[in-house]
């Protein structure tokens, strides 16, 4: 084979090689794109306390936990097939750990679609306006974790890190909240304790997208900043 | 290079990546080692209330996340430097999603020792019997799905699968007697909240042992089991 022909060769399989990266790429996005649809169609079975919607999602859990897998498949394939390094390992290793907290969000939506269809949560409405207030913060967190991935933007993955703590300080208020209406009212305890769980699914979210954050900021800076200070992250950005 | 000098080159090659493979299996053990003495000490300080044994798990958690970070970074090192295929790959990709699993056993293992810094927690001694049994359950688990992983034994780790549905019937029983101390004494509430906080921890030491298991089973069957019901797995080991 000539110099020319190989230098081809090469080319066409480092196209080849882009593409596979980019289809996976999307393929994340969508599922992505899944389960931000299957949180918020949670929520709103839970302040609207409709049994159809939550069971909708419960069933549609099914489709969030096959891209998990197909995506981890074709992950290793590539890695396999075209021994990548670097950057593009990065990326692979970014994309294969993201999957599973988004899978496991999937499980929180789940988890509060459940909560939807206590028939004993009917009585705690006003709390579920508690619980609507944080759910949109969450989604709202998901949304732009999910347009931090999809840019690869390491500076906007650093902020929502941030974000995590306002969530987790709404949900400590929630938790207080629920704690209050228990000690008045117990006869509330059991229908109190499923939006309790539901709460913690929310606030599990956001630590999920601070997880898919530090995968976004070590594919760009190739440096694992997990279990590091916010304040150190920032230095080393 | 002549081909005998070929053959003991890539003789030399392979016996250093094996050694880089049983380098860093040991680590794992030695990670699942710790998180292992963790969990005891975190439920010893909670049933006995021992506040400096909880600050001891809550100060050793930094070593647990240390040990994470470094595994999973020499997993990138290895891939890139090594490109390994079939079986090696699926070594270390089972190794990188355990130790991630391991970490957040080690998270579980600083809230129960949060809960025995409770002062609250004082008052709920009656309760605490039953976090002590389920978390002996909870170690077991732990232990025999570390041996599992140290074997590489799927048929064990299938075994130890089905384990998991038992105690999360225990964690449910747990549940059932919180909500009925509160129910009987309101103001018991946050104490008795601290406790539920404990047991939902332990809970989740069962899932993450799930998920290790499921991690052997693919190693050794080179299937993905995840999302499978016992009996489809059953049926294809």
């Amino acid at each position: 084979m000539g110099i020319m022909e190989k230098m081809n060769l090469s080319k066409h399989i480092s196209g080849q090689f882009n593409a596979e990266l980019e289809d996976i790429r999307n393929r994340v996005l969508a599922m992505g794109g899944l389960v931000e649809r299957q949180l918020e169609q949670a929520l709103d079975a839970l302040t609207t306390l409709d049994a159809e919607l939550a069971q909708k999602v419960i069933e549609g859990d099914h489709r969030v936990n096959g891209m998990e897998v197909s995506i981890d498949e074709e992950c290793t394939r590539i890695i396999a097939k075209r021994q990548p390094a670097a950057s593009d390992l990065r990326m692979i290793i970014a994309i294969s750990k993201t999957i599973a907290d988004l899978e496991r969000i999937g499980d929180a939506c789940v988890r509060i679609a459940k909560a939807a269809l206590e028939k004993r949560v009917n009585t705690q409405q006003p709390l579920l306006v508690s619980i609507e207030s944080m759910g949109r913060h969450a989604t709202r967190m998901l949304h732009s974790t999910l347009d931090a991935l999809a840019r690869m933007d390491a500076e906007q993955a650093l902020e929502l890190h941030k974000e995590d703590a306002k969530l987790d300080k709404e949900y400590e208020g929630i938790i207080r909240q629920l704690m209050t209406y228990m000690m008045e009212d117990p006869r509330s305890i059991p229908g109190v304790l499923d939006v309790l769980w539901a709460a913690r699914a929310v606030e599990r979210v956001g630590d999920r997208c601070k997880n898919i954050c530090e995968y976004v900021i070590y594919y760009v800076k190739g440096k694992d900043v997990r279990h590091t200070s916010y304040e150190d992250m920032e230095k080393d950005l």
